[in-house]
């Protein structure tokens, strides 16, 4: 039969779209973050009928990039004269709980890079504002989720090995794990070096200066 | 009998001004997307009684609009000096759902670049941050309401193609359907190259400099 | 007996000032709809209990009129440097529906302009974003309160004169009927052309400019 | 029996404070609006558990008063630099209604003005936004209440005149009635010419000036 | 046995901290009302589970001091160049009414003047906007709180002086009574005219001055 | 058996960074305070499903900071210049209550002094705006979730001390407590004098001045 989602043959040449991994009351699915900059004076819009919890995960994951901007090479002034908008389709599915924050943290910090995201690659974990994660629930569908969607790698939380290791192996074999424990290894493992073919070029109005009169 | 909706025989020499198909439960039925443009401080209004979930669907199509301006030949300035109002008549009736989004991106984009709008022509189909197109329900009925109301073309997403096959032919021989995976695909299309006849002529305050005294 | 409403009587050398038609659960009544401008910084207050869709309704009327300024020789300053209030009395009475747009129009555009409104005119009908006007209900009882408060013009929606039709002829002999599809007929009828008697003298801060030093 | 208020004997040498007459479930009570400007950057503050309708009655007051500041000599300047905050006391008492207009309007401009009220005055009217006075109820209720409090002088709407018509004449012989159709004529009648003793003595900024180099 | 609160020994070597009288369901209490002023933009913040009607109590403290800075040798350029933080321990329960009226007004008082609050002094009463303190409830169940927790000396309104006369002589010998009607007595007896032993030492910024170029 | 939370084990080399403890329905366990400090405008965002009185514990903590800057040695442009976010995780663990005040103030203290914060330390007490410490509920609960975590020294209010007294000695030999009346106790324990190893450099924009033309 067919895959489910062909949205993962799609090309990865798109700065800010990543594929994480959720769980629903039918089983698990594939979801994609969206994160957009576009001109402006940075204010943050969310959408995609994000509950609180989720809604607390972008902001915490925008705070800790914003933090340590300097470490990703990320242009602080972006932050000021970019608007950011994160939405995660579809659109009218509601959607909570903090197991996106890995996928969040990933996708802005694409966005702010314009680095290409390693594709065939999705990801489950909480984090905190230091960075830490933290392992989710739902494992087990959401990495036949992830098996039916075409994804060769995934991400998860080192407290969530024990999850894998009740899986029959030779169901998973053909998926390679990356256990984590800090968001800065996902963002290692998740961000290519190279930018996408058409990066925002990002432009800075002029600082403003006093007069000096002399 | 007389035709349900004479709006469509009307002029499309007015920029923003695009129609949708609706899924209601009494039928399928036209909508109008109106976007207006005035001078302003660049904020935005909704009207129409619009829920949760279309009010998400325009400022992402918004947001979509605001990062791509360069390609479509719009002049960024124009997010910040101008207000944009979006409203969705009848102004009394509840509308919801994420449908509306390839209407509403062309619908804004209308305004932006004061472009005429493809007359006879109707859409549906829900949009992401990145562009992409999902499959929307109510084709059926959708379809009946468009042909009803004397449209000519359609614009769908390509996985609603499969909707449109289940259709008895001879029923939809007089409709011409667009398949799209993207809202540029949409744009192309939706958007004629002429401009309205008394299009805006955008005017922006003089940038501030700073003074360079010698 | 007794007119029901003296207020009519009234003088109509105050701008702002406009009579609608409104439908209530015991019967049709005749509305106010004041519009004031006070120097400020462009800001809107709504009151007289206003629902949701009365409130959207304000507001797309002003955009339209913003958008329109200048076909209707309104200084686009106003809107920036003038607070504008719309009230409708009585205040301890909850209002709503779409049905006041054309009404509000006129109020907007007669407190921009200062120009007086034709006395002895009532009206009713939605309005949208692109000046559209709409049909409204409860015609027949609107009418039925015109009479009594000695209306002797209304201006209705085109798709509004099958309502009129059914009423007998000699009961609607001494009024006259002004069916309309755009906004722009309604203001071309009910704006005269001179101003109050004291209209406003508006004044707008200097604009600023930068310094020009050689 | 002692009288009930003893509020009424006060001084009248303090701006802002005008008397107004309340119905309540159990019987007719007098209330009094405070009204007070301190320096700040022309915001509202509303407290005394007032409802929304009442809330709106004191928006609408003002605005009347900012679109009238030039007839009643109030420097318009003051509505920017100076922070209004309008009381009614007793603070945990919910209160709400249109009829305490007129007497919101003489409270905020005798605050403006700076003007001593007339003492032993009290009144109740809705005001609408362009000054007409509509009748409120509750008047018999109102009137003992007056009484009780050791008022002299009531103001009401020419449309209440009857019902006081319908008081036994004896009772009421040593009140005198104004009976108005417009706000103007309560602040003639409410205001006294003098200025209470200690005004205030407005200051404003210097206005901002481009500079002018030759 | 011990006294329930040592609160009341400690030092009053700290501006803005005063002692209220609460009346609860289960008896009278003490409270404290503690006021806060740090650098910033003259916002308030409000804490400590506060009712609406504790709220606007609050706001309408505040009001009544800026408008009489000069009274109290208050700068006015504090209002806006600081924050002030406004609390009622225990944080987590919940407190409401307007009794707390003039122990906010003279702690924030103290706040704004870095002056002592006199010690082993408590207050109860409502504060209008005019600064006329009204009468509050549960004066015998306060009484008794404020004699267990050490209180010497009470501040009331006048016409609370009744319910201090039913009480048993011999019982409140040990305390004095001071009985006021605005709220200027108030701040007369509870404000110390010495400051705090480190008082704030208030800056402003240079207030901005146009070019003057010859 | 395994120790319930490897988190403390972890470095200390991170400001902002604070171990508290908590009681729930089901036992106490430990909670860390994490504040983030990223260039911005003053902000503060709080995150981790808190609670009202929660959110007013962390507004009363960084009111205090801001108040007492000074005696910290913290710059005071952090507060207008940088961007404060507060974080509770699990992100999806509704939390509530004013136990966390001290905890709360320590984290922030540490973030805005980039000073280490002892490790193997806990702490629960609500704090007030004055700085003073109140007892808190559930202290048996809390001490067992500290051993199970592996916690050295805990601080508690002065009044809590009677809760530990009456554990049986031998369980809680390991432990030293610290008991305290003022917040300024707890940060002479918590805050340890040498600062992170990647202290936040702060910068801030120059001050603006006026233009000096002689
Ligand atoms: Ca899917
Ligand atoms: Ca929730
Ligand atoms: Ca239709
Ligand atoms: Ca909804
Ligand atoms: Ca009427
Ligand atoms: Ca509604
Ligand atoms: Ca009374
Ligand atoms: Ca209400
Ligand atoms: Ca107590
Ligand atoms: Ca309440
Ligand atoms: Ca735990
Ligand atoms: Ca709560």
């Amino acid at each position: 039969t067919e895959v489910f989602d062909k949205d993962l043959y799609e090309t990865n040449d798109l700065a800010g779209v990543v594929t994480g991994l959720a769980w629903t009351p039918v089983g698990g699915d594939i979801l994609f973050i969206e994160s957009l900059l576009s001109r402006g004076k940075g204010g943050v819009t969310l959408s995609g009928q994000l509950g609180d919890v989720m809604k607390e995960s972008a902001l915490t994951a925008l705070s800790y990039l914003r933090a340590h901007s300097d470490e990703y090479g990320i242009d602080y002034r972006i932050f000021d004269n970019y608007h950011l908008h994160i939405h995660v389709p579809a659109g009218a599915v509601p959607k909570d709980g903090p197991s996106a924050g890995i996928t969040m943290t990933t996708s802005i910090a694409s966005a702010l890079t314009q680095r290409k995201v390693k594709p065939h690659l999705a990801m489950t974990g909480e984090v905190t504002l230091r960075g830490k994660v933290l392992p989710v629930g739902g494992i087990k569908e959401k990495i036949l989720a992830a098996k039916r969607a075409g994804i060769k790698e995934i991400i998860l939380c080192n407290k969530n090995k024990k999850d894998i290791e009740e899986i029959t192996p030779a169901y998973i074999a053909d998926l390679t794990f990356h256990y984590v424990d800090h968001v800065d290894e996902v963002l290692k493992i998740a961000l290519l070096p190279e930018k996408v073919s058409k990066p925002i070029d990002f432009v800075f109005p002029e600082e403003k200066k006093e007069n000096v009169l002399v």
